[in-house]
């Protein structure tokens, strides 16, 4: 017999003489999520003004994509590891699911060794991508933890834990009652100190998406110093590491001593060697970093964290494994070290061009995202659409960042110099 | 104040003025996995045993991986990727989160439409593999959710049920009561039938792993017509129908009339284009497919994995894609249809030399798995040992794949035609 739904409604259902009320029941915590996600819904509008304007020349600003091609290194070995994967000699299968030796190697030589931090082999897993990274992590803690974000925050942090059920739904002013918002503002310069109140995990970005700002390594100790205190984990996203120009700046929270007892690490080869259509990233999970059970009794995350990875995922494609290893050849870093000053140049001209503009800025200098407060008081979405419609550029607007991004804006320093050039000059047109 | 914690006992903890029972509280549904994945332990035997005789020729024929080199036409479009990704002119960054349309026009022509199937670009979501989109899947239902599983069972399915909190620790019999399990056995020839009491959600596999059995299209229409019947859902798993040989069987479950209302397709390039190192694969979502929400409200679950794929996932590789895309080119579809050609005639001699030498055997017939009968009463781990010590072949114990695998085992397919040969030979002096 068919179950006797009618329209949305859910009724009673008779199979084979059970008489039950059921149909698939659905994860509804999805529901508390907002309408689409940030860049889908300035795809959409992006789409619509395009279509209406077929001649404008719309110069992209909003997502972080890199726009310079895959350093000729790194094209090399991908290369020859796609020649091996054609040869029965030298084919892989599947490999190891945390990485293979020679990229875990290549990460712990020269982004932690050289830096001063040892890190095991078995305490980096290497993956297809941060944003899988934060927002997979979430799952190896209860689902009752306390949960601390930055107000402006990527938004997968807060999404990936309102979608695990982690907090109720949002109240009028956008936020969740379940997490704990930590406020960045001009007074901090969008690096907030930690709480006074307990949670569990606390994400932090530095240096920071969306606003550019950087933690110092005394807001970093102030960090390390309060998780040890409270107990606390904090998830430290340094996916932007590689753009830090001021080498008095920790590069990774491990510089900071006993930040292996409460911190991972996320780092990704998007920014740091272009790789955002390419897929690589890692995150470390130090051995010393332990939660407790229902009992009381401490687990190792390294231990939760490397099931979890050996249980859904299969490692990194063998072929971009072999193209993130060339980023730390000689050729390699130098070669992404040039990208990453091109990129930084382009911040340089769109903070003074901005500033001669009469913008109020912040970020720029150890990021490649800008963070402008509008002008004219509009909202961070009405200066989108005038920005499209006035200069033709896209940007990101704060407010989809957190509530307390409303009232400013991002910028993205990925794109040609001519692109950055014209960008500036329309904007000072329009804005000026 | 430092938290007060003794040991592995958690104490009273006082923070600036707060005092409270804390640390960071973690997942504890993962405690109630096996200590180890099926994988990992029989990595572990094996390396112990070739520490003990280093001179043993170990011939692996247990995990599922391919061992044919990427067909030429997939190596040539990999380049050619690998090319555009170095001149900034045809770079690409970040991809559509879907995938890329080239690769969802070439799986809806030649996997679907000309099987008579026919769906919409949006119902195809690309992924970097079938074990991260089985292990996610889950995520889109509720936590009251109650799951079917077969037993045997690709472990995937189950672990991550467990992990998500769906079911009370395994009883004595290695059995999980929060999941309604489903007998594969010599008399169904390890293809249940639908279970008579409600559940939400079932996983299926055909052909299956680990059993190498294949559902018909009259077991596949019972199947759509009790998922039709009691408004669950079916996880069709179809990585391995590359390997159908019988033209009456179908490929996707989407043959079956009606199945677009009740049926989710894993698919993957793993097996069918030599990809376990390359990582690609897809899952199908028809819209049509539905669940409801607490309120009784009909929720397309197209919707709730479109949210999950984009908050969570960035593409997979552009490279990746381009060479999924070239398994179905002219040239690639003879090339990996000439692969898989040449893993099927290991499969019908390892048929033969099985049979010859004694054993009760199952599958290899439409899949690449080979599922044997243990011989002596010997239990499957024991069989495992006997077979590594006495013919230095590995397999994989059927009772890693659950309690009903026990008795039995796998051998897989995959391997040159030399180690087929030198495994049938050895496997008959020892046993036959």
């Amino acid at each position: 017999m068919r179950s006797l739904l009618s329209g949305n409604r859910l009724a009673v259902a008779r199979v084979e003489g059970f008489e039950y009320v059921r149909a698939v029941r659905i994860n509804e915590h999805y529901a508390k999520l907002p309408g689409s996600y940030l860049f889908p819904e300035i795809g959409r509008r992006v789409k619509a003004f395009a279509a209406a304007n077929p001649s404008a020349k719309v110069i992209r600003l909003g997502i972080g994509d890199v726009t310079e091609p895959l350093a000729p290194a790194i094209v090399q070995a991908m290369h020859a590891a796609v020649d091996e994967m054609g040869q029965r000699e030298t084919f892989r299968g599947y490999g190891p699911e945390q990485g293979y030796d020679f990229l875990i190697e290549a990460i712990r030589e020269h982004d932690y060794k050289a830096r001063g931090v040892e890190l095991a082999a078995d305490e980096i897993f290497v993956s297809d991508g941060s944003k899988c990274d934060s927002g997979n992590v979430q799952e190896i803690f209860a689902q009752s933890a306390k949960i601390a974000v930055t107000d402006p925050v990527y938004p997968v942090y807060v999404d990936t834990n309102v979608m695990a059920g982690r907090t109720p739904a949002a109240g009028a002013d956008g936020r969740y009652p379940g997490f704990l918002y930590l406020v960045g503002s001009e007074a901090n310069n969008f690096q907030p100190e930690p709480p006074a109140e307990p949670v569990d995990v606390a994400y932090l970005c530095s240096p920071n998406n969306p606003t550019g700002t950087v933690a110092t390594r005394a807001q970093l100790e102030r960090w390390v110093a309060w998780a040890k205190r409270t107990d606390s984990v904090i998830l430290f996203d340094a996916a932007y590491e590689g753009y830090i120009s001021d080498p008095s700046l920790p590069h990774s929270i491990y510089e900071i001593p006993g930040a292996q007892d409460v911190a991972l690490e996320l780092r990704s080869f998007s920014k740091r060697a272009g790789f955002t259509g390419v897929r690589c990233a890692f995150m470390v999970v130090p051995k010393g970093v332990t939660g407790v059970d229902p009992s009381g009794k401490r687990v190792s995350l390294n231990t939760l964290w490397s099931r979890r990875h050996s249980t859904k995922f299969n490692g990194a494609s063998y072929i971009v494994q072999r193209g993130a290893a060339a980023a730390y050849s000689p050729e390699g870093l130098a070669q992404t070290r040039a990208q990453i000053e091109f990129y930084m140049e382009n911040a340089r001209l769109l903070r003074e061009g901005l500033t001669a503009a009469g913008f109020t800025i912040f970020g720029g200098v150890h990021a490649p995202y800008i963070w402008l407060r509008t002008s004219g008081g509009l909202s961070s979405w009405q200066f989108f659409d005038r920005l499209l419609e006035q200069a033709q550029v896209v940007g990101t607007p704060g407010a989809g960042f957190g509530p307390a991004g409303e009232g400013y804006f991002r910028l993205s320093a990925f794109n040609s110099r001519a692109n950055i050039d014209e960008a500036i000059g329309r904007i000072r047109r329009a804005f000026g």
